[in-house]
C-alpha cells in the first residue's frame, strides 16, 4: 500500500519562511493571494491528491490504458478521477483570468504538481500536458485560436498535448519530416507520424487540441524550418462543441517501463486540419518559450517521487522489526528493534529527506524567479528574473530528477525484499520516476544547455547573477557564529564551483568538446552547491526560529539536523566533480569509434 | 532486440594476463585446465548463451510465470532450454567430480556466471540456486543424503533452493518459526511458510531440493537455533526416482518489478518429510560456508547487467543518428552524427565500461583466491586465500551490484525515450539488475559485514593480507615513469582508504553506531580503491604489451584509456567518501524517530 501526507509543513516553510520577503509589494495580480489563502489552496490540493490520486496510482500502473478500436481508454476510475480534478477548479490554477484561468503564482502551482507526481504522476500528465499546450497557446497563437481553445483547455473540458518527437528524431528536432500543407482558407493540412506523445489521445476530455512541429513546403532546413501548429482531434463545430473528426489517429500506445496509466501514443496525421501558431519557421521559439516552466515542472516530478519514495521509506522503517540497535536494544519489549534505529537504514532516510527538502527550497525559489520575470513592475528585476530562471531551468531539471530516481532507488532498498515486490508499491516509484531524466531535453542535454548556452550567455551575465547574491550571503554567515560550522564548507564547495567554471570557461572556448565532456559532471557540483546554499539559508531561519522560542522545535531542529546532513554527507562530493572536471575530455575521446 | 557478445577477449586477459602466475604449478585437480581447455569452454558457454538464452530474455520477462493448478509453469521456451542446458553439462562446472561434476575452477565458473547474467539473469537463478543447494549438502550433509541427491542436482534432472526468509523475516533470521520435528525413523516433519523462495517450484526438473533453515522443538532462541533441513518435493522412491509427493506446495507467485521470469514463491511445508543437514542449531553456519561464492556470484549478477547495458549502449550510439559533433560534422553524408561523436554519450559509455572491467578483474580476483582456498597444497596460502575471499566478498557483492544497476540506467539513458519503452530491452535490464542490490543480503548488511565483521577479525589481519600486497605494488608502480601518473592517484586514494579505516577502528571501537553510520560509504571507497588498484595493474600488462609491439594495439590502448578514464573521472569520489566518513554518525542520528 502506498501512503502520503503532503508535507504541508515544509511547503509553508518554503512558501512562507524561506523565500518570504516580509518588506516587499505583492507582484501585481497577486495581491489576494496572502499566506492564508495559499494554505488553503494547499490544502485543498493536498486533500485532493490523497483522496483521489493515490488510491488511483497502484491500481492505474497495474491495469495501464488501452487502445481500443482507435480510441484509448485510461485506467478504471482515471475519468472520475480527472472529472473531479476539472470540477475543483484544478486545471485553471496557473492559468489567465482573462480565459477562466485562476491567475494563481508559480510558487503555489509548483507545490500543487509536487503533490500530483507524489500521488499520481500517470495522472498528472494529462493536465500537466494540457497546461504545456495551454501555454503555447496563449503565447503565440492569434486571438481567434486563443478565443476559440483556451477557456476549453482552461476549464479542462478539452486538453491539450505537444507533438515534437519522430521515430527518428527527439533531440535533434532539426531531422523532423511531418508537412503542413497550407490551404485557401488560411488552415494547414498535416501529414505525418510522431511518438512518444503523452496523453495522445484518452477518454478524460471531450476534445484534444494537439500542437504539432511541422515544415512547411518552403521551409529551410534544421530546426530553423520549423513551425508549430494546433491541430484538434475534433474540429470545433460553430458553437465552439466537437465537430467533425480531424485526420489524427493513435495507431499505437508504447509498452513502457512505468507511467502506465499515462497514455504514450503514436499519433498519425494524414491530412488533417490545423492552423498555423505563431510565425512560420519560428515554431522552435515558441517551444522555448515555455520551456523553463516545463522542465521546473518536470524537476518537481523527481521531487514528487523522492517524497512518495521518502514517506513510504519512514513508514515501513518505523514498523518492521528486524536485528537490534547496535548500541543495544531500543525496544525490548518487541521480538526485534524497528529498523528505524539503524544508521544504515538512517543514512537511507536522511538522504532523500535532505534531498527532497532542499529541492523543494530550490524548486522555490526558481518558481518564484517565474512569477516576478511575469510579473514585477520593474524590467531590471523581470530581467534579473529572468537571468536566474534560465540559468536555474537545466539545473533543476537535470538534479532534481537524477536525485528523485536515486532517492526512489533507495526507498526501495529500506523496504529489501518486500520493495522489489509490488504489493508495497516502492518499485513503482522507480519505474515511474525513471523518465523524468529524459523526456523535455535528457539531462545529457540540460547539461550541454547549462555549459554551452546558459554559462557563456551575455558575458556570464546569469552567472553573475546567480554568483554574487550566493557569495554575498555566505560571506554573511560565515560572520555568523552559530551559522558559520554550516556555511563554511557550502562556501569551499561554491569555490569549487568558481573554479570548475572558470576551468569551463578557459578550455570549454577553445574546444568544445571540452564543455562537453564535463557538462554532467559541472551540472551535479552546481546543483550540489545550489542545494548546499539553499541548506544553509534554510538552517538560518531555523536557527532564528528557535533563538525565538518557537513552539515547533522539532520541525526546525529536524531542519537543522537535516542542514548538517546534507552538508556534512552530501555536498562532499564536489570535491571529486572538480578533479573530474579539471581532468577534461582526454580519456573520454581516446577510444575511436570501432574500440567500444 | 537485446544485443549480446561475450567479451571473451577481455575475459581471456583476466583469466590469463592479469591474474596470471607464469611460475606457479597448477593447481591439485586443475592441471588439465590449461588457457586452451579454458578458452573452449568460454566459447562454447559464449555460443550457449547467444543463441539459447538471449532470445528467451524479453520473451521470458513479458510472459513471467504463472502459477497453475498448484504447480509453476515457466515461460515459452525455458524448458526446452533448461534440458539443452542440462545436456550440455553446464549444471555440473563447479561440482565434484565424485558426485559427476567437472569440477572447474571458479574462475572459469563466475565467467561463465557472467554470461548466463548478461543473456537471461531470470534462466541463471534455476541453476545457480540449485548449485547453491549443492554446495550447502556437500559441505554438510551425511554420506546417505549425498549420495542420494547430489548426483541427480549436479546433472541437473534435480534442482534446489534455498528456503531462508519468512515474511516477519530476511535479515533478521533468528526470527524465523519454522518448526521441525523429530520422527523415530531419523527424519523430521518442517511446517512453515516461507516467501522469495527463487526457484521454488517450476516446470524444468522432475523434483525440486529444498534447503529449508527450521526450528528444532529444543532450539535454543535466536540464529543459534536455527538448523538445516532437506526436503524434497517428491521423496525419492527406493530405485531413486521421485516418488510420493511431500508436503510443500507453492501458495503463491510474488509478482515483481524485474526477473518475472524466476519464480519467486511462497512455499509453505506442512508436514513435510525432511532430513537434518549438519548439526542441529548450526544452520546458519551451513548457510555460511556456501555464502562467499554465493555473493560473488550475485556480484557478478550486477556485471552481467553491466556487461549488457554497455553492448546495447554501444550498439545504439553507433547507429542513432542525432546532432552534430560539438566539433563539427563527422559524417556529413549523413542526416546527422552517430550519438557516439558527443562528449556526454561517451562519459556514459566510458562510465559503464570503466565499471565492468574493473569489476570482471576483481571478480576473477576473488574467484581465484576461491580456488587457492579449496585447492592448494599449502595451509598458509589456503588461509591468506580465505582471508581475501572473506574480505572482499562484501564488497564485491554491494558494490558490483549497485554499479550493475547504475550501468543499466546509465544504458538506458543512452537510448533516452527509447530505452524507456519495452521494445530495445535496455528498461528489462533496470529492473532486473536491480534485485541484485537486495538479495544475499542487501547491500546495507554487506557494509555492516565489512565494517562489522571483517575489519576486526583477527585483530585487522584480512585488512593487513589486503593492504601489504597493494601498497607494494603501487610503491612500485611510482617508480614506473609510465606507470606513475596512474599509480599515483590510485595511491592517494589508498590513502585515503588507509585514514577511513583508522577512523573507523577508532570511533567504531568505542561506538558501534559510529561504524553503522559509515559503513555503506566506506564499503564505496573500499570498492572504488580496489578498481583503481585492478585499473593500474591492468594498465602494467597493457602497456606491457604494447611495448612488446603485440598486435593487438587497439585492445591494449582501449585498455589503457579506459584505465585512465576510471582513474581520472571515477575514482575521485574518494575526496568526499572520506569527508563524509570523517563527519561521523552526528547527523545521521540527531532525529528522534518521531521528527522523521
Amino acid at each position: 500500500m502506498q501512503t502520503y501526507k503532503a508535507p504541508l509543513r515544509d511547503m509553508r516553510f518554503v512558501l512562507h519562511e524561506l523565500h518570504a520577503d516580509p518588506g516587499s509589494e505583492p507582484l501585481p495580480g497577486l495581491e489576494e493571494i496572502t499566506p492564508d489563502v495559499a494554505d488553503a489552496i494547499l490544502e485543498e490540493a493536498a486533500k485532493f491528491c490523497t483522496e483521489r490520486l493515490l488510491p488511483l496510482n497502484a491500481s492505474g500502473d497495474a491495469e495501464g490504458c488501452r487502445l481500443e478500436n482507435g480510441v484509448v481508454r485510461t485506467p478504471k476510475g482515471f475519468p472520475e478521477a480527472y472529472a473531479a480534478f476539472r470540477a475543483g477548479g484544478w486545471t485553471a490554477m496557473g492559468s489567465d483570468p482573462a480565459y477562466g484561468g485562476q491567475g494563481l503564482p508559480e510558487t503555489i502551482n509548483k507545490l500543487v504538481e509536487e503533490m500530483i507526481c507524489s500521488t499520481n504522476l500517470s495522472f498528472g500528465l494529462y493536465p500537466g500536458l494540457s497546461h504545456g499546450a495551454y501555454k503555447a497557446i496563449a503565447g503565440h497563437a492569434s486571438e481567434a485560436l486563443k478565443a476559440a481553445y483556451l477557456p476549453k483547455i482552461v476549464d479542462g473540458t478539452w486538453s491539450g498535448t505537444m507533438c515534437l518527437t519522430e521515430a527518428h528524431c527527439g533531440t535533434d528536432l532539426g531531422l523532423l519530416r511531418t508537412r503542413a500543407v497550407p490551404q485557401d482558407d488560411g488552415s494547414y493540412r498535416i501529414t505525418g507520424s510522431k511518438i512518444f506523445i503523452s496523453a495522445g489521445d484518452h477518454d478524460l476530455t471531450e476534445n484534444i487540441v494537439h500542437l504539432v512541429l511541422a515544415r512547411l513546403p518552403d521551409a529551410p532546413k534544421g530546426v530553423k524550418g520549423i513551425s508549430l501548429f494546433l491541430v484538434p482531434k475534433f474540429l470545433p463545430a460553430p458553437d465552439g462543441t466537437p465537430g467533425a473528426r480531424n485526420g489524427v489517429t493513435c495507431s499505437a500506445l508504447e509498452h513502457k517501463m512505468g507511467i502506465k496509466a499515462s497514455a504514450t501514443c503514436q499519433l498519425s496525421f494524414d491530412d488533417a486540419v490545423g492552423w498555423l501558431v505563431g510565425e512560420p519557421h519560428k515554431g522552435m521559439r515558441a517551444m522555448f518559450t515555455m520551456m523553463n516552466s516545463e522542465r521546473l515542472s518536470v524537476g518537481i516530478q523527481g521531487l514528487g517521487a523522492g517524497e512518495a519514495a521518502y514517506q513510504g521509506a519512514v513508514a515501513y522503517a518505523r514498523e518492521r522489526l528486524q536485528g537490534r540497535a547496535l548500541s543495544g536494544a531500543k525496544r525490548p519489549d518487541l521480538a526485534a528493534d524497528p529498523i528505524i534505529v539503524h544508521p544504515d537504514v538512517r543514512r537511507m532516510l536522511m538522504t532523500i529527506r535532505a534531498y527532497n527538502e532542499g529541492a523543494r527550497a530550490l524548486g522555490g525559489w526558481v518558481a518564484r524567479s517565474l512569477d516576478v520575470m511575469e510579473r514585477h513592475p520593474d524590467p531590471a528585476e523581470r530581467r534579473r528574473a529572468e537571468d536566474f530562471s534560465a540559468l536555474m531551468t537545466p539545473v533543476v531539471k537535470a538534479l532534481f530528477t537524477d536525485l528523485g530516481f536515486e532517492a526512489a532507488s533507495i526507498g526501495l532498498q529500506v523496504y529489501g525484499g518486500h520493495g522489489f515486490i509490488r504489493d508495497h508499491g516502492m518499485e513503482q516509484y522507480v519505474r515511474d520516476a525513471r523518465i523524468s531524466m529524459i523526456y523535455e531535453g535528457t539531462n545529457g542535454v540540460q547539461a550541454l544547455d547549462l555549459v554551452g548556452r546558459k554559462l557563456p550567455a551575455h558575458a556570464g551575465r546569469l552567472l553573475r547573477g546567480f554568483f554574487h547574491p550566493v557569495l554575498a550571503f555566505l560571506d554573511a554567515a560565515l560572520e555568523d557564529d552559530a551559522l558559520a560550522p554550516l556555511a563554511l564548507p557550502v562556501s569551499k564547495a561554491f569555490g569549487a564551483l568558481q573554479l570548475a567554471t572558470a576551468h569551463i570557461a578557459q578550455r570549454g572556448l577553445k574546444d568544445p568538446d571540452e564543455a562537453g565532456a564535463v557538462a554532467t559532471d559541472y551540472l551535479r557540483l552546481f546543483g550540489l552547491v545550489a542545494l548546499g546554499f539553499m541548506w544553509v539559508r534554510a538552517a538560518k531561519v531555523a536557527q532564528a526560529a528557535l533563538a525565538d522560542g518557537t513552539p515547533e522545535r522539532d520541525f526546525y531542529e529536524a531542519k537543522l539536523a537535516t542542514a548538517r546532513f546534507f552538508i556534512e554527507r552530501i555536498l562532499p562530493q564536489v570535491a571529486g566533480l572538480l578533479a573530474a572536471i579539471k581532468s577534461g575530455k582526454g580519456a573520454m575521446m581516446a577510444l575511436d569509434e570501432a574500440m567500444f
